[in-house]
């Protein structure tokens, strides 16, 4: 049998404050679990939002700055988007996938498959500016650092999820997904694990940190600056960490781009 | 700002017995909760795992019992399955969106895009027969009905998704996704609520019933007949409820099939 918990806890860590560039995360983090009474232990998870990694790592940028290519300039018309911004996405891409009015979904430099790169203009702290904020640049990296510091802060074991709103093919409405992960295998292989009657499983890779991120989205909501942390208490595995880089399905795996 | 809860909390329901065909589910869920120390309240959100809906409706078919079509035996040899079990998924299909050595993805009759049409092949109790799970028939009528008879038999006006593990284009991994709901807003519409600083916000549409279907999937694991029934409790929600059906992307909105 998995070693599957029976119970789970999720709680959004309160008053969670305004992140800025060169805020450091765990110790916001480990502030704010004191702050919820839940002091990290050994196995806990904690899921942040993309947006406030970004945010730390400096990763806002002034639309006013950005000088659009001739090849923005010809995609935004067809895309019905602002050419700074298409030139933006074409930056952090590999390629476009699908072009529509008011669609632009692209290959992101990392492999994730996404509308605008991931670039977000909503919810965004901009005084007064023309901003966009752009995925951090490497989320596996980011999350093992935040792991680590974690480690150091409070002496526990914990793993680490990051995670962004993604739309998806057939259907309709954002999920939580998981771009970055440490400590805690993104993607379980079990390959092999016999079922309840003892013959080999079918479905045999499951995306564990995805299942993880969409958990925590249920708590901080769409405007997830609001509450853009939370801690997972009660989770077990037993597969070793792997990064979400291994959520990517290879191209060459894959019947739909 | 959204009623987001900031605290969620999920129990696996202990020793939930096998379920066989015309099984009372809601007498075995309100039993189950009653063992688990926790009567269902208001709010609640029971989450049951397709296997024992599908169970419980008799879709439990004897592939001995099933003659291929010439139809089924081709594209048998093309994607290198049974044929019996390619005629079930012909069956069950609107049409077959890919097909490879392997791989044989469909659109199911109630519009989900699914590998094998959702027909499962393993962890069946079979006693000793060729057997296949077919999906039930209307999983969010399973939905309603059991909504109904849980608040008829506890009280409580509850929520209730049908979860299913799918797997997904552009990654690795399967994830649960909610095939049937009721007395929650399976798709939240979020168009012109305005986010944090006054701005309406850009992703509006959430995948509320699949957010609550991964998270319930960390707890039943992949044998989810060992642990096919999870309540959480802490979730709120302000939109009118609808059902799962509303989470299908109508084929002239898909970029992707």
């Amino acid at each position: 049998m998995p070693a599957t918990p029976a119970r789970l806890e999720l709680i959004a860590l309160p008053d969670f404050p305004f992140v800025n560039q060169g805020d450091d995360l765990s110790r916001l983090v480990v502030e704010g679990v004191a702050r919820a009474g839940v002091p990290l232990q050994d196995g806990d998870v904690v899921v942040l939002a993309q947006k406030i990694v970004s945010k730390a790592e400096g990763r806002l940028v002034d639309l006013a700055a950005i000088e659009p290519s001739a090849e923005a300039k010809t995609l935004a018309s067809q895309v019905l988007k602002d050419p700074r911004l298409v030139e933006l996405v074409l930056r952090e891409s590999r390629r476009v996938v699908r072009a529509r009015p008011h669609v632009l979904i692209v290959e992101h430099r990392l492999g994730l498959i996404m509308a605008n790169a991931g670039i977000d203009q909503s919810n965004v702290d901009s005084d007064g500016r023309d901003v966009a904020l752009l995925l951090p640049d490497n989320p596996d990296a980011s999350a093992e650092s935040l792991r680590a510091r974690l480690h150091a802060a409070s002496g526990a074991a914990v793993g680490v999820v990051i995670n962004d709103s993604f739309g998806r093919p057939w259907r309709r409405g954002t999920m939580g997904i998981a771009i970055g992960a440490a400590g805690l295998p993104a993607l379980i292989d079990r390959r092999g694990d016999p079922d309840l009657f003892g013959r080999a499983l079918q479905v045999t890779m499951i995306g564990f940190a995805d299942e993880i991120a969409a958990s925590a989205s249920l708590l901080m909501g769409p405007a997830d600056e609001g509450r853009p942390v939370v801690l997972m208490r009660g989770l077990t595995w037993r597969a070793p960490p792997n990064p979400a880089a291994e959520l990517l399905r290879p191209e060459t795996e894959d019947l739909f781009r």
